[in-house]
């Protein structure tokens, strides 16, 4: 770059350290870089009255009012959250999911009408995340405590999950409940072309007959 | 999708109502959508204390504090803005822009040293936005005012830029401004293969001598 011989004091440095520490914390949220992150406060203060008050106020809201549910895991206003406060849910089904954005998954399906144990994680090795590290202790101590006949693993299909799930498989082996885990096989209105062979081989061996 | 026979009332609507209007409001900002707003809703309220706490603060710091500068259109803490009201930058120059997005791409390159003009967009027939649209008035406020011998166009290279560049050279021309644009060519560090014809062809057109 050529240097600015003619005003060789200028600063240039840009934008007013009010948006830049705004760009910078909004840099911090997954998805946003300092490019986005810069167009999303430009975005923002384009939009003050119906974008950046609301937002301010939702966050200074949801930073106060959400909790963790000391049952499951879940966030919400409410301890315990309104799932586990729900007298209509199967209280004898537990779905354990790895994160609260998995049960949030699992709710928008609306398949599943039981109750839900967020983990926080899944066990991991190279990260050092050891069982004492997850909502597992809990999860052990709800079964044992109470009428659960059957526990639903959700974790996700990957090796770390996949692993979690053994492990609370072996941990639950003592307690007389039922361990589920959910099918492998072809997404519904997916293409056979564009899958993984694994999930081809085992759709094959969980096939069903008509 | 099967009907809940077995639990007709349950609602299976999730997150809590403070996280869902953050997510809501989240989803507003460019680059993110309903997933991603999920998923940086969830980040947060995992650091609370770490970012959605000064997020909330930042935002409300800066919807409060930040304003548009009266001469050029930047956004600062002050009025007129810090580089309207810095000395050593020639006056005698004004960079015009579209947004303040491009003001700070211009600043982050470091090689301008005068004053800029904020459009605030382009001239665009199908958007119905028109010259009284933009802040075109007040640019030939500030030239016939003063001592500004040079106005350079930094319009983006696109249909609707140059369309605005060209109609701001017609309203200047009765002015005695000498009127620029930026150089078309290639990218420095671009590689030729990769640039489009038009970019090509400008560059031809004005190529220097060594």
């Amino acid at each position: 770059m050529q240097p600015a011989r003619r005003f060789p004091q200028i600063r240039t440095l840009m934008p007013a350290s009010d948006i830049e520490a705004l760009i910078k914390l909004l840099a911090k949220l997954p998805g946003l870089g300092p490019r986005s992150a810069r167009r999303a406060a430009l975005h923002m203060i384009k939009r003050r009255e119906s974008l950046m008050d609301p937002l301010a106020r939702a966050l200074a809201g949801a930073a106060q009012n959400i909790r963790t549910c000391s049952e499951c895991g879940n966030l919400d206003t409410l301890d315990p959250c309104a799932l586990c406060s729900d007298g209509r849910r199967d209280g004898s089904m537990i779905c354990v999911v790895e994160e609260v954005a998995d049960l949030w998954a699992m709710e928008r399906g609306g398949a599943f009408k039981g109750l839900y144990h967020v983990l926080g994680g899944t066990l991991s090795a190279l990260d050092g995340i050891g069982p004492e590290d997850l909502n597992i202790a809990s999860l052990i101590r709800r079964i044992e405590a109470g009428n659960i006949s059957e526990v639903i693993l959700a974790t996700n299909a990957t090796v770390d999950g996949q692993t979690t799930g053994h492990y609370i498989t072996d941990r639950l082996a003592p307690t007389n409940v039922t361990v589920s885990r959910l099918a492998h096989g072809v997404p519904v209105g997916g293409e056979l072309d564009y899958l993984d062979d694994g999930t081809l081989a085992a759709a094959l061996k969980s096939r069903r007959p008509v």
